[in-house]
C-alpha cells in the first residue's frame, strides 16, 4: 500500500463528512444577516459577537493584529457530543476487541476482564490498567495503517442514540461560530484530549480546521525501518494533552496565547485560565450540557465532561456559560 | 510584569529584524520577472523553479491542492549560518556564565569546567556533562521570561566575523525562496533542531513564518503557580528535534507529510526521506557549504553541520544539491 497520510484526505470517509460539511461548514459564506443564526438572543451570543467586533475592528480600543486572533477550542462535548462515551473511546474498544487474540496476557488485566464481561464502568474505575490495553491495541501500526483504521471505522459506526455517524454529531451553532470568527480574521484550533491522530483525519472536511491546527494527545511515534520502508510506527503510551498540559500544548503547537477559549469541563479549566491571563480583551466561554432533550443532561456530575471546578471559576470571574437548552435553536446540522 | 509571549511580537528586538525582512522579506512581491533574482540559472534554480510549476499548476499532471503543498525547512545552516557555532548555543552559553554563581555544584562538571578554562572543543567532546549545564542554566524562569532575555541579546549580540546581529545571518536567497513558495500556495514551515522558544520571536519578521509554523526541539514545561500567578514554567531537559526524531516532529505537529523539504546536513536526513517517500512528485533540497570567502566552507566534515550520510544518499537519488558558492550571487541580504 503506497503509505501517505497527506493523500487521503479525500478518502472513503469523507463523503460522508463534505454532506453535513456543506451546510455550514467550511468555506460557506455566513448569511448577509446574521453570521450565528442557530444561536438564540441572549447574553452568551452577545458576549461573543461583541468579543469579536471589539477585536476585529480597526481603531477599536481592543483591536488585535489578525495574526493574534488565536481562537481555541475543545472538542469532546465543545464541538462534538462525547455521551455515553468518548467517541474515540468507542473506536479504542472495537480496536481492543480485534488485538484481543493477539494478547492473551490480558486476561490477566482486570480492566480487560471488566470490559470482556461487558461491565464498562469497572473497566473504566481501574484507569491504569484500562490505558494499558487501550494503547497496547494498535501499537506497532504505522501512523498511515492506523489512520485508514480511523477512517474505515468513522465511515460506518453510528451513535447509539441518534444513529448518525459520529462525524454527524457535531454541534451546528459552533459550525456557525468557527466560521464567523474565521471571517473575522480568527485562526482557529482544536486543542483535545482527543488524539491528534483520531481527529484530523476529518477536522478540515467537518471544521474547516486543517491537520496543522489540531493539538492533541500524542502516541510516541519511532521512524524506524518496517516492511521494507521507513515508516512512523506507533508505540504503546500516550502524551495526555488535558487540563495543566492544554497550555503547554498550546505553547508547543501554537506558540501565542488564545485570546479565545471555549471548552465544557474541568479538562478545559487550566486552558481558559491561561487565555484570559493574558493583557488585553480575551474571552472564556463554557458549553454547559442541560438540553436532556436534544443532548445530554450531565455535566455538572459526570464521570465524563465534569463541570465542576471549572463552573466555579467562570461564575467567579464572569466567564460566558452557554446553555445548550437555551442559548441553541438547534443541536446537530440537517443530515443530507 | 504583564505577561504575554503574544503581544511581544513586536517588541525590543524587533526593530532591527524588520529593517533586513523589507528587503525580500515577508509580504514583499516578487519582482515581476525572476521571483528568485539571487539564484543563478543553473541545474538547482531549475528544479526548484521546475518543481513549484508542476505542483501549482492546475491541469498539470502532477498537481498537488493548495492545503497539501507543505514546505519544511531545516533552519541552522539551511536559512541561517551555524559556524563557528550554532547561534542558540552562543546564547545558551552567555547564559550560562550568567546562571554560574547560583550553580556553584557546576565547578565540578567536566564541560563546564572545560567552557570556564575557555576550551570549547573539551567542553563539546563531553555532551551529556555540557547539555546537563546548558539546560540547567535558566530552569525555573517562566517562557516569557525566556522570552525576553533572548529578545534582549539578539537586539544587541554580533557575529564575530561579520559583525551583523545574528538575525542579519540569513540567506538572501531564502528569502526569495520562501517567498515565492508562499506566493504559490505553499505552507512554509521551520522543522529544526533549534528549540520552539529561540527562533519564534524573530521567525515571523524575518522569514514571514508565523509562531505556530515553527517546529524545534521542546522544552518541557509545567504550568504552576509562580510568583502569585499560574505561569508555564521551565523544566531541566530537552525533547530534540534532530534526525530521526524531525519526521515525528513533523507529524505531531504539521499532520501533513510535507512534498518539498529543505535541509543542509545528516540531521535533515531523516526528513528528506520522509518527504520524499510520499507518493506524486516531491522535491529534497540540500544546501551545500562551499563558500569559504562569502560565508563557509566545512559541511563535509565538521562536527556543526556534517554532511555525509545525507550527501551519499543524495548524490545515490537524485536530490537537488544547492552549492553556496556557484547557485547564488548573494548570501546574506543587506543591512539597511
Amino acid at each position: 500500500m503506497t503509505s501517505n497520510w497527506t493523500r487521503r484526505a479525500f478518502g472513503v470517509a469523507t463523503v460522508a463528512l463534505i454532506a453535513i460539511a456543506g451546510c455550514a461548514g467550511p468555506g460557506a459564506k455566513a448569511p448577509a444577516g446574521d453570521p450565528l443564526p442557530s444561536w438564540r438572543d441572549g447574553p452568551a451570543k452577545a458576549a461573543i459577537t461583541d468579543f469579536v467586533a471589539d477585536v476585529s475592528r480597526e481603531g477599536s480600543k481592543s483591536f488585535v493584529p489578525k495574526e493574534e486572533r488565536i481562537a481555541v477550542f475543545d472538542n469532546d462535548g465543545t464541538l462534538w457530543a462525547e455521551q455515553p462515551l468518548y467517541f474515540q473511546f468507542v473506536f479504542m474498544l472495537e480496536r481492543v476487541k480485534a488485538a484481543a487474540p493477539r494478547h492473551p496476557e490480558w486476561n490477566d488485566n482486570p480492566a480487560y476482564k471488566a470490559l470482556a464481561a461487558g461491565d464498562h464502568a469497572a473497566a473504566f474505575a481501574n484507569q491504569k490498567a484500562l490505558f494499558e490495553v487501550l494503547l497496547a491495541a494498535d501499537a506497532g501500526a504505522s501512523v498511515d495503517e492506523y489512520d485508514q483504521l480511523i477512517r474505515a471505522w468513522l465511515a460506518q459506526a453510528r451513535h447509539p442514540k441518534t444513529q448518525r455517524l459520529y462525524t454527524e454529531m457535531v454541534y451546528q451553532p459552533q459550525l456557525e461560530l468557527l466560521n464567523f470568527l474565521r471571517s473575522r480574521g480568527f485562526k482557529t484550533f482544536i486543542v483535545s484530549g482527543g488524539s491528534h491522530e483520531f481527529m484530523r483525519p476529518w477536522s478540515e472536511a467537518v471544521y474547516g480546521i486543517p491537520p496543522e491546527q489540531v493539538v492533541g494527545s500524542f502516541t510516541p511515534l519511532k521512524f524506524e525501518p518496517a516492511g521494507g520502508q521507513l515508516k512512523l510506527v506507533r508505540q504503546p503510551g500516550m502524551e495526555m494533552n488535558d487540563g495543566p498540559t492544554k497550555p503547554v500544548g498550546i505553547y508547543r503547537q501554537i506558540g501565542r496565547r488564545p485570546i479565545l477559549a471555549v471548552g465544557n469541563s474541568d479538562g478545559d479549566l487550566q486552558m481558559l485560565q491561561f487565555t484570559t491571563q493574558g493583557p488585553g480583551r480575551r474571552l472564556a466561554v463554557i458549553v454547559h450540557h442541560d438540553d436532556a432533550e436534544r443532548e445530554f443532561a450531565y455535566d455538572r456530575k459526570s464521570h465524563i465532561g465534569t463541570l465542576d471546578k471549572a463552573w466555579d471559576e467562570a461564575v467567579a470571574k464572569g466567564w460566558t456559560l452557554v446553555s445548550m437548552k437555551n442559548d441553541w435553536t438547534q443541536i446537530y446540522p440537517p443530515v443530507k
